[in-house]
């Protein structure tokens, strides 16, 4: 692929200004703010359900907005901690004791990390980076490679050997994985929580949990409900991704209760908007539930439509993937950061170039799938980069 | 005061209530929530500036709902901490390095407690709870009382001596203390941080510092501005009280850089939501400054008729204030909870017992100013509770 002379200037821009936000992909927002000639057409390094967003607007625009109740939201204090998780825990089957709401999964992620684990964290790489950036200074970080030649699939033997001589204090399993979209089994899960019993935590991340389906279950294939026997093990769910409310930070973490407690008392109290607790109260409504539903039935169609495109082009190779995004390696010598530079300064088009990953090697993208309309638009810039 | 067979069973229904909310007073809604026979009013117990209220929604609806942006606001990430304190930095007139954003004062004040205070902590008496009920377990709390003979001043030399013999971490000043509306000067408040420079941390909590005047000065009289001469100086400010808007957890701190570095090492990501981000925005603009200029000093008079109005009801002395709220004793013989009870029940006003406060000895109630007619409503409810 040959950049323009006008690409490849904007390709060194947006290298800076990559630079300059550390090892998160800088949001469009701010790339579009700092260089104002791109005319976007898609977000897909963006990863969330758009169909999800308008649902919740629908329900805040005629509830809120046209009642005039957002006065009392913005007004008035919300509701504490402990109030906002005994309504979360009825809408996800826990016990309310075991629910720690939090101001968007990473809230739970940082607290986690800083109280649990002093001294060893074993990850599996590919990964989502605050994993390793927000442990603790001391703490040593050992990775677990995901290897593409198996299609990043957990090798579950030697992870357990791993476990075993490592002696971490605790382990990380994202599923489905970020950046790969990769899926892994009850069955392997409870193997490695069999294996696990002497590590302290068990952080099984299921923020993309809801965009996998498992062959005609019409629900999410969450694991949620091992918490109940595995005391080490802390679910930690985002609800920006599925529910399309990044801006809400919302999310929550199932634990021991002795474990929400120590959380509790170091904090947390106020630590969600008042918007954020009528969202999260939305969640016991069976008018929600089910338009929430529909929009995911219809947004994970989505999700493998854009897959099978993705296959029809020949110089991708797309990995198998639960998530809402499609990691693609490049295989005909192209470079991630100038397809990425085309697709933005060309087609309007935003990807995840996945260079910066730790454990990746080689050239890949990682598209989101945003709505039907989106994907295609996706789809067709992407041929055409290829075609000159 | 004789209350009646209703108010009796009623005031029995709300001290329950109490019971189980913990130190914090319950928020009107949840007493509603449990005894709906009440007819409220007036929300006296609440601290918060209700013509900025209005300020905030008027941009809100005009700026975010009628152009739609509200989907971007919802949809994605707000901007990282480090961002959202550069423009407020601009707004506050202080370095983007020395501040802190938070998920309102609270937030600001558990991490600081748990991060500074390992040790010993001094505060005054009466208080704002969450100062010693967030300090970690192990830490010793020594009260410094302050006594409603003097008007609850602080007698600087006693607190001086305080402070050299006992030697806390930390120390916390309220400016205006919260429940009695005192003032420390600049000249009180730079004895005080000249005699602790071998304290690791002078708290200075701002939160109600809008409402203050000084002569005719038309600006608050923070000291902000001393966080640059003492390192050990940590500023905390909720925004929640003097803009009206609780519901959106939107605080900050301003302390030396390597602090908030530490802090932010340690979490804090993205700890706002985007409309929270919205709203810091607006400090930035002229338009809104001239807005809320003019709900303040709309507020600020009203508090002050409010404390005239009060100082001429015969059962009551109301002390001293510079916050939004009125620390009132009555001198009749009369019990705080049952004039607390006859307000809420037959009268709808729903006002602040004080009883439960930790060092205020006596029969207090406190009254948080609303709008003039809200206000007219509260007296003429106390004048009519004291005639039978």
């Amino acid at each position: 692929m040959e950049l323009t002379n006008r690409e490849l200037e904007m390709a060194e821009r947006i290298r800076n200004i990559k630079q300059l936000s550390g090892s998160h992909s800088p949001g469009i927002l701010s790339i579009l703010k700092q260089v104002p000639e791109i005319a976007l057409k898609v977000d897909a390094c963006y990863l969330s359900n758009p169909y999800a967003t308008d649902i919740f607007l629908s329900y805040f625009s005629r509830e809120l907005i046209e009642t005039g109740r957002i006065r009392d939201v913005v007004e008035f204090y919300p509701s504490q901690n402990r109030v906002i998780a005994g309504y979360l825990a009825k809408a996800v089957d826990a016990s309310p004791e075991t629910v720690f709401v939090s101001n968007g999964a990473t809230e739970a992620i940082q607290a986690i990390l800083q109280r649990r684990v002093p001294r060893k964290l074993l990850i599996n790489i590919p990964t989502f980076s605050p994993y390793y950036e927000f442990a603790p200074k001391q703490t040593k970080v050992i990775y677990n490679r995901l290897n593409k030649e198996s299609e990043f699939k957990l090798d579950s033997d030697r992870y357990i050997d791993m476990i075993r001589k490592e002696k971490p204090d605790a382990i990380v399993l994202i599923n489905p994985n970020n950046p790969d979209g990769g899926f892994l089994s009850e069955e392997v899960i409870l193997r490695v929580l069999e294996a696990s019993k002497s590590v302290d935590t068990v952080i099984l991340d299921e923020s993309f949990v809801d965009f996998a389906t498992l062959g005609s279950q019409p629900e999410s294939p969450s694991m949620s409900g091992l918490c109940k026997k595995y005391r080490n093990l802390v679910l930690i769910k985002s609800l920006s991704k599925d529910f399309g409310v990044a801006g809400l930070r919302a999310g929550y973490a199932i634990m021991a209760p002795e474990r929400v407690d120590d959380l509790l008392s170091n904090g947390f109290l106020w630590n969600v908007s008042g918007i954020a607790e009528y969202f999260f109260q939305l969640h016991l409504r069976e008018d929600f539930k089910a338009d929430y539903r529909q929009a995911r039935r219809r947004y994970v169609n989505e999700v493998r439509s854009l897959h099978s495109s993705l296959r029809a082009i020949p110089q991708l190779k797309p990995y198998p993937t639960m998530a809402n995004f499609v990691l693609t390696e490049i295989t005909d010598g192209t470079r991630a950061a100038d397809l990425e530079a085309r697709l933005l300064v060309t087609h309007g088009v935003y990807v995840r170039n996945c260079s910066d990953k730790i454990g990746l090697e080689g050239e890949f993208i990682r598209i989101g799938a945003r709505t039907s309309e989106e994907n295609e638009l996706v789809i067709n810039a992407i041929r055409r980069s290829f075609n000159g």
